[in-house]
């Protein structure tokens, strides 16, 4: 009664299959609607930028060898000769010993090198000024060009936008810009117990959790979640979904059934469909080994194993990479996380040649954090709650003891309150090292250890 | 001509100030809805989850005891009696050396406390099987109430909701949940050079930058962007676009106009207003110095500097908190961010007593990050995009040398391909030390530095 075996392939490998997908087509949308859409074209300067040499400061435009050796003790006499008003391109030549006052922001006058800000000047009374600063050439100003010059390529294709590129493609003149379409993610669940949310669960049934889960998981990852529908355990209402799902979406991912049990149709439903190809059927991961990655006629179908904590690990290292290549960039990893640096508080065990991914709850002691694994079985839907981020064991280790340092990757970039301060602590003094990041990473192999808790 | 001085707070005590703002009222919300959006009551759990004891592998419920000794050598014999159909409470109550054929998920029997993986049975024929592996009691099974129990709390009111959490949710049987409501953010911009992106600037003026990426950077902080207007660099015009924002949003941001020139008119603008105080003008940052923190009728209202790169790094430091305070989070920081230890490639120096954001560049070589700093002037709208972080400088500290690791923080949660692997690769081999966490931090302090080439 042995099950087939998965010939399971190892993370890296099974990451390298994501290369099989790529971005969908280009749409033009409005630059306040931009940020976090990914360019389907890079951005070129079509002007220099600023267009004219520009003050950065409030002071006066001077000839920067007139205020050479300025000083409280031996400050230089100017000439104010006018005003330069923001929005005005001044005609009026600077001569030496001339100072005209400018604002920030405001364009220098012909002749003039450099500002000197208001704080290093003495107003005298009429026109005569002094200055009790020497500046260089071009202190407090910007050159024509210099921010960026026409024709100069500024951002990339395949960049996913952030809020100080939306700033740069306002300053281009740019109202509208060229991203990839948002993907579509079709979900679908499977399993005769799966229960609606609203409906009690009938004896032997638990509540649909990763319709949820994954749809919030879409969204996370900048995708337009799509739910088709609940299958049940018989290959048929498994294909039907599909079906539905491959009509109106971009990408499929079913939960459950993904395994090899009687009850597990999903490699099957892909099988058989037209020109399809399975690319991966399980991977060397601990949650997350019964996973699929096929494809229909170029479109990805993701089979993902039932149980909601595994799932969300499969989506996390491999749903996500590939909404980011429909998306149009150019990654085969899941977004980045934050990460702190905690001492274990008890030993984790895995297994040889196989990535585990450990989750842990977070705590504060003394600058220091500490990371408890939480030995959560995987049917369990709280212990994702009640983690903070999880721990990576790799392939060629056998596990962590209790005292060592590790990485710990952060589900979100919030904490909460006490802890946040934390993360950025090992900045906010001089005081030697900072908590976080402190100390050699010791990754030493366990070897000799019993079960895997986590398993 | 002596302007006036800032008085200017700590960035630790402007942070304090943040405390006076508070969480909007709460409001409804679906759980496909709910995902970064704040709890306004924490939850509890009304049933016991699950609500029976279940099976979390494919096999065969049995009394541990009777596996005691089981080994491929020696295996034990049991009778199959049957088969627990999903979604079926079983009334057969299990007696010595019989075995019911279970699935992942179906309920155990009465007097079953564990399931026998079916990779470790030999089918015999018949109803005979052989287990070749002892189980303990309650392997591969999950306990009623194991996960969560009726009156728990589960999640806290002030979590921002990740996709776990919406996941628990549902589990629960929630349908909707009660959330803060979503914070509207006025953005205006003012000063008399600023053009409207659609337009070409006249001379001696510039596009406006920062409508569009503080449009962008409260998309980031998960808040609600309403665009108010351009004000021109009169009192009477910041006056009305303020009393405008202040009718449509639950906080003002206007960017330009909080230093104390004759053209800035914010400070004056907040202090007439009835029932307003100031609470902040000035801190020692930079960029970012000339920030103005007020409050009117208990709305934050917020000045920031012009230059968009000095507006943006404000935004995050002060909006960001302010923006997360009203949502419902009680934090006074920004959102983490994920941080990369690099090799500074030139020196950077700072000020003591204030604290310095100096943006970097990222490169790698042979698995470790190098950081160059860009030496952009604030006017400058590319030296942003340009980079991928900041390094902080902290008060107490003049800057760091040149071959110095320091922590760079990420502007986002992607680093765009070649970079996101390196990102990961100190936990996907077990091979000594990872390269961005290597290494004791050397946080010692420049002195007799010339000036510093970001101010």
């Amino acid at each position: 009664m042995l099950k087939p075996f998965f010939r399971v392939s190892s993370p890296e490998a099974a990451r390298n299959q994501l290369r099989h997908f790529g971005a969908l087509e280009a749409e033009s949308t409005g630059i306040d609607e931009a940020v976090f859409r990914v360019l389907a074209k890079s951005i070129k300067a079509d002007h220099d930028s600023p267009s004219f040499d520009r003050s950065i400061m409030d002071g006066f435009a001077v000839l920067s060898m007139d205020t050479f050796g300025s000083a409280e003790s031996s400050p230089s006499l100017f000439n104010v000769v006018g005003e330069i008003l923001m929005g005005e391109i001044p005609r009026i030549r600077i001569q030496r010993g001339e100072a005209l006052r400018i604002w920030t922001g405001g364009a220098m006058p012909p002749g003039a090198d450099a500002v000197v800000m208001v704080e290093h000047t003495q107003d005298l009374g009429g026109n005569a000024l002094e200055v009790v600063k020497a500046v260089a050439p071009f202190d407090n100003m910007v050159r024509k060009g210099e921010d960026y010059k026409k024709g100069e390529e500024l951002l990339k294709k395949g960049l996913r936008l952030r809020s100080q590129d939306v700033g740069l493609l306002a300053s281009l003149g740019l109202v509208k810009v060229e991203v990839h379409r948002t993907p579509r993610v079709a979900l679908i669940s499977s399993g005769d117990e799966i229960t609606p949310v609203e409906e009690i669960p009938p004896p032997g049934c638990v509540r649909d959790v990763n319709r949820h889960s994954l749809y919030a998981g879409v969204q996370e990852a900048y995708g337009e979640p799509k739910w088709i529908g609940l299958a049940a355990d018989t290959l048929k209402s498994v294909k039907a979904m599909l079906n539905s799902g491959l009509e109106q979406a971009d990408l499929v991912v079913i939960s459950g059934g993904s395994s090899m049990g009687s009850r597990d149709h999903v490699i099957q439903a892909i099988s058989e469909a037209p020109d399809s190809r399975i690319l991966l059927h399980g991977v060397s991961m601990s949650p997350g080994k019964p996973i699929i990655i096929g494809m229909i006629e170029s479109k990805p179908v993701i089979g993902l194993p039932g149980h909601p904590i595994s799932a969300l690990v499969c989506f996390d290292q491999f749903v996500i990479p590939i909404i980011r290549r429909l998306a149009g960039e150019n990654t085969c990893e899941s977004f980045l996380r934050p990460c702190v640096r905690a001492f274990l508080t008890r030993n984790v065990s895995s297994k040889e040649g196989r990535q585990d991914f450990v989750r842990v709850r977070l705590s504060v002691n003394e600058g220091e954090f500490y990371a408890t694994p939480l030995l959560a079985k995987s049917g369990m839907v709280s212990a994702m709650s009640r983690t903070h981020g999880f721990v990576k064991i790799p392939m060629d280790c056998e596990g962590f003891y209790k005292g060592q340092k590790v990485n710990v990757y952060l589900f979100s970039n919030w904490l909460g309150g006490e802890f946040e301060k934390e993360y950025f602590s090992g900045d906010e003094t001089a005081k030697g090292s900072p908590g976080n990041l402190d100390g050699a990473y010791r990754q030493e192999q366990l070897s000799g250890f019993g079960k895997n808790p986590n398993s």
